[in-house]
């Protein structure tokens, strides 16, 4: 049986041991193939009954009284359900917040540690929310604060040494996406992390495109900070909160700017000083969003029954079986690779180029051949992302989508989409 | 027929032209009496659909297409249904983040803007997480900066006259809740406003326990800057996402110091340089919570149906009554009023204080005598808040609630209760 056959992909899919799991998401139209699970990943099944719940018994009966038997310690519960998928101790995470809220509390953290160091470094293919934040903090902290961006040669990934040489006695904060948003290019984080306490610097990962998609074990690499958001590879619903990460040791040495009353050592005794929280807490501010809080803990049960070992190896071998349908079928059509070749440095989804890269998308999403509709996304200027979902996504998704590409383009199905662009995400 | 008599309650709720919203909120127990709608809104009956319609269809089925089509603009449509009820232009409101969040991002640049001063103004009575994050602030910004706490002579309201000798040349900010939490104390929102303006000082108006149960206009007190949560008497769940509000023509002179994408004048332009939005959308940080957020609007819509004069005019008959009763009936039993007698400086909650407050509202709340369970809540050291909700609470309820705390303070039901205190909120 040749690889490059759709019989292989049935195949393969009637021996993946995780292929059932699929089965736990809601599935409105059985035919459509999602391949944007790094944007916002699919709804969990039992997520629906589950935020019911919520509204109805504890919010509608319990009322106030939630607080005391629910809501007041979620954060922290769901926290010790995503500790172990980013290799984390449970009292070393929490949930709050968005990702952009948490990085400028814990980038304004560092940089209050290492007050005689005034430079950011990070690379100019982090996601712009964090470049954004990390400018904004730049200018609040004055005279001589500078954010530097890291240049990529090729668009994909960054030279590790070139990295290494903008890492010096004036850096105070390394901040950084451990996988890239456009390519998934996916950086070494234990070594950079030793690079840059070597030189005197706190690193600060966003977890954002990697966590439950590769193994993410930031005990292992002794990573000072990280963030992240809960809506891709987590499942945790659109705009889900984000958590943040702060290694043991440092939590009493660095002190959150925003000083809420979930960040006091004990909130409801109403002091009118503010004493922060001994523990992780203190990075909390303002009261969570009990709703989309709770949506995330019947997503990460999922995960955490897959396993992440088991979901990194799918991830893989099918990024890996999308490379070779894209050398075979795509590359000769006018697409480029803008994604690592190599699966050891590549998070789980898989960029390509080509100039009607937004018409095409177009047609993916909103054809009506009559074919399956598929579900990509695209990034300026010409860049189509295709993510793979080790929990729901099929071989078959992957060998039926690069069809639908391919037909697509040959035929130039995609003329009869307009240039001008009206999407959003 | 006399006003102390429950025959009075009855005829009253009978000719009570809003009494029917009541139906329109779900009743888990019809004989439980709820006075805490000003810590948590209850659950407006068609909440639960619309969260089930964000999650199964706009989430499950839409999934990232939903952004374009339904949540991109989700915060500005909500603001736009909440303006109105604070007194402002739909392009003076956004719903983002934390109370906590907001207060930071606003009074930031408040400071900023005001740069030649150093001293933010607030009151020893202010939510404390408001002051938490006004003195964070004062750290955060250095050398200088300090916050100014306005006493009280009694624990009840703040001098007028005391709060203007505060506010001098060197005042950049006063920050106020507009309604106190505890007391519910009102402040003169046009005059304070005007005093402080006069005195070149920005004011920051804190309205969670204010917004859907008095008459607020900060368009009419020409107000600068006001934060507030959805969660207390506008209903919108537990930890719903909160508002802000910049005047009009202050947006473009106030800059957010959290400067994420959802700030930026184009987010999805994904430009390496912040550029931040032209109105109010510049002080939105990250991705917002939708299904938190979207729980906010069916709340909103009953408010607006009932209309808040005629809610103010309720909420003013309620709690005039349940000061008759008061007077009557608990004042001999040695509680002690600790909110405001006059009508027109008090919010819509009445707080009254006893030495035994704590055990008695356990009993009120977890009593087995077969008799009616009754909700407030307790405020260390010693007050009960009773919270009235005009949109769904009775005149009956406030009969039978001051009688259930008759009964039980008079026959010392509340002995059978422990003095140690588990409750956190």
């Amino acid at each position: 049986m040749s690889l490059i056959n759709r019989a292989f992909a049935v195949k393969a899919d009637q021996e993946d041991a995780l292929a059932s799991f699929r089965n736990r998401f809601f599935i409105a139209d059985p035919k459509m193939i999602y391949l944007d699970g790094n944007s916002l990943g699919m709804l969990p099944a039992h997520t629906s009954a589950c935020i019911n719940d919520v509204v109805e018994n504890e919010w509608g009966t319990g009322l106030i009284r939630s607080w005391n038997s629910h809501w007041y310690t979620r954060s922290q519960q769901i926290a010790a359900k995503l500790a172990p998928i980013v290799g984390a101790r449970p009292d070393e995470v929490i949930i709050a917040d968005s990702t952009s809220v948490n990085l400028f509390k814990l980038a304004f953290a560092a940089l209050q540690h290492n007050k005689n160091r005034k430079t950011i470094v990070s690379d100019e293919l982090n996601f712009p929310s964090d470049l954004y934040v990390l400018q904004g903090l730049a200018s609040l902290m004055g005279e001589g604060y500078q954010l530097k961006l890291v240049k990529s040669a090729n668009g994909i990934d960054i030279d590790q040494y070139e990295l290494e040489q903008h890492i010096d006695e004036n850096t105070a904060l390394v901040s950084l996406s451990h996988v890239l948003f456009k390519s998934a290019y996916m950086y070494d984080m234990a070594q950079v992390t030793r690079i840059a306490q070597q030189k005197g610097a706190l690193v600060l990962w966003d977890l954002s495109h990697a966590a439950g998609a590769v193994l993410v074990n930031l005990n292992r690499c002794h990573a000072d900070l990280a963030i992240g958001c809960t809506y891709k590879y987590l499942n945790g619903g659109p705009g889900s909160l984000a958590y943040l990460y702060v290694r043991k040791d440092l939590q009493a040495q660095l002190q959150s700017p925003i000083w809420g009353w979930f960040g006091q050592e004990n909130p409801f005794a109403f002091d009118l000083d503010y004493q922060p929280a001994k523990r992780i807490e203190r990075f909390l501010a303002g009261t969570p969003p009990v709703l989309s809080l709770s949506a995330i803990e019947p997503a990460l049960d999922l995960l955490i029954e897959a396993g992440m070992d088991q979901l990194r190896q799918k991830s893989i071998a099918l990024s890996s079986y999308l490379l070779d349908l894209f050398y075979k079928y795509l590359q000769p059509l006018g697409f480029k690779l803008q994604s690592p070749a190599d699966a050891g440095s590549r998070g789980s989804h898989i960029s390509i180029s080509h100039p009607e890269a937004y018409r095409i998308c177009r047609a993916l999403i909103h054809k009506n051949t009559g074919s399956r509709v598929v579900i990509p996304d695209f990034r300026e200027p010409d860049v189509i992302r295709l993510g793979i979902a080790p929990l729901y996504n099929s071989w078959c998704d992957i060998y039926d989508a690069v069809s639908e590409i391919k037909d697509i383009t040959q035929n130039r199905w995609f003329e009869k989409f307009p240039q001008s662009k009206e999407t959003v995400t």
